[in-house]
């Protein structure tokens, strides 16, 4: 019998480096201990759950617990990891079905407990019909919700998972008003200007845009009836808190394991934790931010799947180094798409690169076809060196997968003077002849050598 | 007064050239002549004028004479330059609205001659309704025609124009015929089987493709009735013949300027011809190829304009270096979108260039999303190194744009090792978790290395 790997949480990270490790040793015992229901499921897609896109939940889970057993590994559900013993080299398993307590041992043991979302402290979250959406659970109770009689939704938080279950709420006809604290949408990765494009086309749909309210608390007796802000009393048959989420690293932090200033589990490249064979991935731990070279904690699908897949080559004595994220992301409103990646103007400023940033607003085809919409980029590039550092991108069809480009470009620190000549493919019905990936690119690089 | 600059040939190539001359020096002269009625138009726009996507031919031209006079460039319509005397320096011109020749000299001089559409030789080509698509009167031409009652239409030759002239008339409700002699379809740029996926899509559309087979003569008494090819009579009321184009370097070559193997002009990387004081750009001048580090012939808009650009600022005393073409390209076929960049596996060991490619085959979104649809990538990478070369690319929606993440990888020299990791933006109506680019890059970093 060969070594036992104990996987905690069996998402993205932790299963896609259990089926890693397993594909390289055959020999390796692997069991993953999920606290909920399912496992392997696409957190990203219930928003189109929700909407009615996507038809039934399994649609959105990737590999069931039979195929797992198949690939040889032991995935139990209900399962929920209440403590690490870092001397015994265990865990304690509580199971929610029969109540019952036990231990494991472990050789190597990933922590990829992921995220949860942020409930923010205030008075009447605990309604009926206030909701957030992060599990299969919730994406379920929401859907049954969009389903019936439209009323009104208020969505607290302007992120993408805010935007995601807006665009659903208005296709299945609700009175949909977004709130949001900060003066704009998505300002953790947008500027504010591209913000402004977003809550636009909201509002363009008939979705109310609150911005630069807090809200103070949320209204009603049993259920929910209205959401109060510092100004205003917003009517709500249904509430989704959708204020960014956090790491789940408690067991983590309480095993004696480091934990970073984010609240995530502290990882080198290879997803080592500080302890010897505890190794960690996905939305709990840290990664690398390859521009400002800082650890950030982010919580994107993309490098879930990659870290993961790092900690199950290294976990079975592989040598893979994670090179890094650049944050980028994807979504769309409708028809509009926005996406970044990289750091913008004020993410480089604040890791002490000395930055510009230029926008360009164009088309996505040529200025005669029909297919043309507004297209805007705006490019940041370290002053001097004109080296690309971020990219945000908002626009039609077509707009939003541009930012690869961008992000390609910024991998490999390319600067501004050559991005602008790379041979861009182009026709009508795709983009005008110079595209404007090219336009921002010449017009960075102008700008990175301009005197101030 | 300051120099004269003439310019032979108003499209992208020459106009971009004049404006770009002219906004550097505004005591140059620019003399542009245009044998034909029409400067600056977009010829890759007109597939779509034929469909109707496109409303008038005026939303084709990017800049009208008034706009150049305003630019302080003398663009003369119908005058067709007859001769170059290196001697003098200058040149013949005759004007063919009121038939007068006369000459005018130069200091300057850039040949932007074109390419004009290859006619075989064959019986039939002159009967009525045999066309060409090139020129804004070949657009109008076959525009009346697609607008009048459907009947039968049979394309000759399967290349970019003949595709988008197949769909313009599928879209006008014709029965559209296309005849390819070489086994597939763009066989100049793809490889056999995704031109197949092409061809499979043009006949799911009704589209009748014959491939293979040599068109031996057009038949018709005064107009023509039938495309006659090696085994079959193909009813045809009107015939497009799309068999490529050919550098329109007659004049630079009976002047003395050496013409390359492609019988196009030769310039170095700052549009220098042979002689001194002469340029060329666009589809009359061959350009380097980045990858297979050859001298080619395209004709591209992209490329056209790019070293307009660069003659525009060298002729103003500038020093600007084209840094070469990787023969990008996209087209669609309905919902198909297909593209490439670099080199095929057959063009880089005709380079000389020890290479491999893989095939992967995915979805442009999650799968459970109703936005998925197939995407297919090849990708052609040097052995050993892994460096990206070439990648063809054949999908639905989304799909044609990501090769310019394979151009820009290309462009860098980036292995297929580093494309692996790149950070490309996920949300399942964009992508699924790992794109396919990511995927077929993971498989080419393997097949690099791996024992023939």
């Amino acid at each position: 019998m060969g070594e036992r790997l104990v996987v905690i949480g069996a998402d993205a990270a932790g299963m896609t480096a259990a089926s890693q490790a397993r594909r390289r040793d055959r020999s390796l015992e692997v069991i993953a201990f999920e606290k909920g229901p399912f496992a392997s499921y696409a957190a990203c897609g219930e928003p189109y759950y929700v909407s009615g896109d996507v038809d039934t939940l399994d649609d959105l889970i990737a590999r069931t617990p039979e195929q797992f057993a198949k690939a040889g590994i032991d995935l139990r559900l209900h399962s929920e990891v209440m403590s690490i013993d870092l001397e015994r080299r265990s865990v304690s398993v509580h199971n929610h079905e029969d109540g019952a307590t036990s231990e494991t041992g472990f050789d190597q043991l990933l922590i990829a407990t992921g995220a949860r979302a942020f409930i923010p402290p205030m008075p009447g979250i605990d309604l009926d019909g206030v909701h957030t959406l992060r599990t299969l659970d919730d994406a379920h109770a929401l859907r049954i919700l969009a389903e019936g009689e439209p009323g009104n939704i208020v969505i607290v938080g302007g992120g993408y998972i805010g935007v995601e279950v807006a665009e659903a709420f208005d296709v299945r006809g609700w009175t949909v008003t977004m709130v949001e604290a900060l003066p704009t949408i998505m300002a953790r990765t947008l500027d504010e200007d591209f913000g402004a494009i977003i809550a636009e086309a909201m509002e363009k749909n008939d979705v109310n845009v609150v911005l630069g309210e807090m809200v103070e608390r949320i209204e009603g007796d049993r259920h929910v009836t209205a959401v109060i802000t510092s100004s205003e009393t917003i009517p709500a048959d249904i509430v989704v808190l959708a204020v960014g989420g956090r790491p789940v690293s408690e067991l983590a932090g309480e095993a004696g394991i480091t934990l970073g200033a984010s609240g995530a589990i502290v990882v080198d490249d290879h997803q080592r934790t500080s302890v010897d064979g505890i190794w960690s991935a996905g939305d709990c731990a840290d990664v690398y931010h390859r521009v400002t070279g800082t650890m950030v904690n982010l919580h994107l699908g993309t490098v879930a799947n990659k870290t993961g897949r790092i900690a199950g080559i290294n976990i079975t004595g592989g040598d893979a180094s994670f090179p890094g994220a650049l944050g980028t992301a994807i979504t769309r409103f409708h028809d509009l798409e926005i996406a970044v990646t990289g750091a913008r103007l004020i993410d480089a400023e604040s890791a002490g690169i000395d930055a510009v940033d230029v926008t360009v607003h164009g088309l996505t085809a040529a200025h005669y076809m029909p297919e043309a919409s507004d297209l805007s980029i705006r490019l940041t590039v370290e002053r001097g060196t004109a080296r690309a550092l971020g990219a945000q991108i908002a626009g039609g069809s077509g707009a939003g997968k541009r930012i690869d480009v961008f992000a390609t470009a910024i991998w490999e620190s390319m600067t501004a003077d050559q991005l602008e000549w790379v041979d861009f493919a182009y026709a009508p019905p795709f983009a005008p002849v110079w595209d404007l990936m090219a336009i921002a690119a010449r017009k960075a690089s102008a700008a990175a050598v301009a005197t101030r």
